[in-house]
């Protein structure tokens, strides 16, 4: 008996929208076994405490990594059949490239070309940004548009899609 | 004959979404009696106007409660079976208790705690505020929290959950 | 044989959300004579940049108008029955008028109504700006209202409304 395979999913939301416990839920349901990668890191008590807080609500039932540039690196080696990856979130690791100058159009184009090939399922947790105003400053209008596009080609790859609001999903693709 | 109970009914949208004005046809579409909770404080002229041009547009058809903090009271105190409660809205509800330094958590579990026991249907509007970027400053990151947090919490109550954007209602639960 | 004619669609989305490829396809997919009217004007390198790009990508089968101010004199210079004329974006129009201090309500009152009218069938894309935080000046919060308020007289009008995120459409009406 083949395990089953759920490809990849995008699970966009707010801040707090209860988009990481939605995918959470997703991950689950697989019944495959859990991998987390946390992309944030902890450079203050409040993030480190938004980090522990999230961990703590995981439970046992996770294996979980912490990566905050290597995301292509880290799949791979994690990658293998009856897993499932849960990736929270994109939009911090766009930000960790940044702020480490890197290419964060070549590193996109590199997570989203290796998708297909994996064995493990994938849940990207990412956070939609580009529903305010326009900011002032380039640094994050640059920002803005990175996870903009970098959700197109996840969204486009994607056999599930989902947009979560107020802990609510609605399914955009699948 | 017994009057219809709607329930909880939470509508979220962006600024000048048209969200209070699908919230007030929801309501009249009811045929119960109208109470309407206003949580938003006039501190200067601007506000002044917004909620006088809100009031103005409503008619005469509402009972209007003006109530900056004490939603839980005020909805026990109008409570009864005929009548449909418009909440607008509850993002102000959650800046006054803060600018109080009350405990925004605990009111929030306070409030949704005791949904279930109303007789009358509540509709509360509230204002989606985390789809755009982080905020440089502590207090509106925590503002944004305490937002998301409550929708999710009152959205797992409600029987209905609407997303308005353009003044066009979008069904995300019932 | 007379031409299809398909109204006025809206095409809202966040930045970056891929509503301007969208609202591309759309008017492709109507077969009709497509043309382009363009908003935005290029204060500086990066926005030229940003127009140059797009209008790169839309290739040679476009004819393209730059219009910041006159929208509603563009548009009947245009009219004709067969054509498509896609609008982008609505947004940038509103900041314009604003800078220019000219009466937005008035302007958007007059676009709004001119509608029914036209025998071209129009597409308008636009940014969804309400859903993050309440901005700090006062220009930008009147900005935002400006925006809203267009947003649901345009769709009031529109047989399709349409709201893009991650590239992926979420029909609204039609």
């Amino acid at each position: 008996m083949t395990s089953p395979h759920h490809g990849t999913t995008l699970v966009l939301g707010g801040a707090r929208s209860g988009k990481s416990g939605f995918a959470e839920r997703l991950a689950a349901d697989t019944g495959l076994d859990r991998h987390y990668i946390a992309t944030g890191r902890a450079f203050d008590d409040e993030m480190r405490t938004r980090i522990d807080t999230h961990r703590t609500s995981r439970g046992d039932l996770w294996t979980t990594h912490e990566e905050p540039f290597d995301l292509v690196g880290r799949l791979a080696a994690i990658d293998a059949a009856g897993r499932v990856v849960l990736v929270d979130c994109l939009t911090l690791w766009v930000t960790n490239l940044m702020l480490e100058a890197r290419d964060v159009a070549a590193e996109s184009a590199r997570l989203v070309a290796g998708l297909p090939a994996l064995c493990a399922s994938v849940i990207f947790v990412s956070n939609e940004v580009g529903l305010g105003m326009v900011p002032d400053n380039r640094m994050a209008r640059d920002f803005r548009d990175h996870a903009g596009r970098l959700h197109q080609q996840v969204a486009a790859q994607a056999r599930d899609v989902y947009f979560v609001a107020a802990g609510l999903p609605l399914k955009m693709k699948g």
